[in-house]
């Protein structure tokens, strides 16, 4: 069935008007009167609605049930991670870490990162862009937020005040990322901070330490800085009920 | 420490000896005498050694260590994918697939493929190359191979002579995928289906479920093709406790 975000108020009295974009999307799909589609308020629930009129300008739907998006996951997942050097990096974690089930991902710039971060606001845009699609095609329930953190003390700021901060590094003393996790099932809300193509410097590690984030291994295979996100959402999902 | 593989003959007698495209790579790595590097054996073995004369044509190199690699799993997972339109798919999914610590992947065509397999003989040395790439990379002790089937039937005739066969969809009666692999943590093979972008027909996952694979859910969220099988051997990594 197809599946369409839109903000609260046009949906009140059983009828969603969809304009703009999303009719246009909708005639794309030729979406017909009589058909049933999703229209999702972007805050976790779904409104079945049956299409009354489909013009060029506007869709018009009966709304017919309303229920809690299935898709949504009992955790919200932050994922904070060091700016990757190439479009196609950020661009994949964001999709990926989408439909694994993050419900925000941040960037931020950290002691090894090569990459440049310039023009980050039409880089912002594109990323809610495809932040929206990936939401829109694995049936989420909300569009997760994407955003850049202009220092790394930002992302320790934000990890801190989740039920379970986890940095996830390849050297030294760290935790099985599964003991902390099994540790920790009935978390509502996590955070996963991992590093840019170099990985991070010591001190920002120690950082983490101090700011009693845990640190964490992933085992002994290098994950690529585009993969290990999506590695680290998939593992909470998978330890807190969410992946069955 | 640079990853080189090769097999075993040339290890003998405490002298490693890289020519060819191996040697190639050292000189664009500007690898030393004097330098360590890491040679496997392509099976789960690496020999550290010192190099002792690095020039055009050959690399040769003491070995001082021999130990098992550490960042291959306990658990070998076969991947075994309805071929997706697009190599750049196939690509991603071979290599996610080596990092998350697949041992295997083969493609196959299913009843929604759009693909066309042509050429395959020569996209299987693409993929193999691509495979070999991401083992280097993520430190793996195997190079798992890619490889090709030409049904689906030899797919399900491969699944199930593993410990464990689960075949991932995405609608009907299903299993739990965390609560099959909580039952199942002490095996040491796996093998995990996945559908084309179109998904699998009725009749496809009806064959599983008569050949005794599991019919496993990931829940709601609707993973992309090339997505699923990442996800997949993820859950399986953390379930057997190889992602700690």
């Amino acid at each position: 069935m197809a599946r369409f975000f839109m903000l609260g108020t046009n949906l009140l009295g059983g009828t969603a008007i969809m304009t703009g974009k999303d009719a246009e999307h909708a005639r794309v799909l030729r979406i017909r009167p009589g058909e049933d589609i999703i229209i999702c308020d972007g805050k976790g629930t779904d409104y079945k609605c049956r299409v009354t009129i489909a013009d060029k300008q506007q869709v018009e739907a009966e709304v017919i049930e309303v229920v809690p998006c299935k898709a949504e996951p009992s955790v919200a997942v932050s994922v904070l991670c060091g700016l990757p050097k190439g479009s196609d990096k950020t661009d994949y974690i964001i999709q990926k870490c989408v439909e694994a089930g993050a419900s925000e991902i941040f960037f931020f710039p950290s002691d090894r990162c090569v990459a440049r971060p310039e023009n980050i606001e039409k880089k912002q845009e594109r990323w809610q862009r495809i932040s929206e699609e990936a939401a829109k095609q694995s049936g989420r329930g909300i569009i997760p937020q994407v955003g850049w953190l202009s220092d790394y003390a930002s992302a320790l700021d934000l990890a801190v005040h989740k039920d379970l901060g986890l940095f996830l590094y390849e050297t030294g003393e760290r935790e099985g990322l599964d003991t902390v996790l099994n540790a920790h099932t009935g978390i509502h809300s996590a955070a996963l901070i991992t590093g840019p193509e170099g990985g991070f410097a010591a001190f920002e590690a120690d950082l983490a330490r101090m700011a009693g984030l845990h640190i964490c291994s992933m085992g002994e295979r290098i994950l690529r800085c585009e993969t290990a996100p999506v590695v680290a959402v998939t593992a909470v999902m998978y330890a807190t009920g969410n992946l069955s």
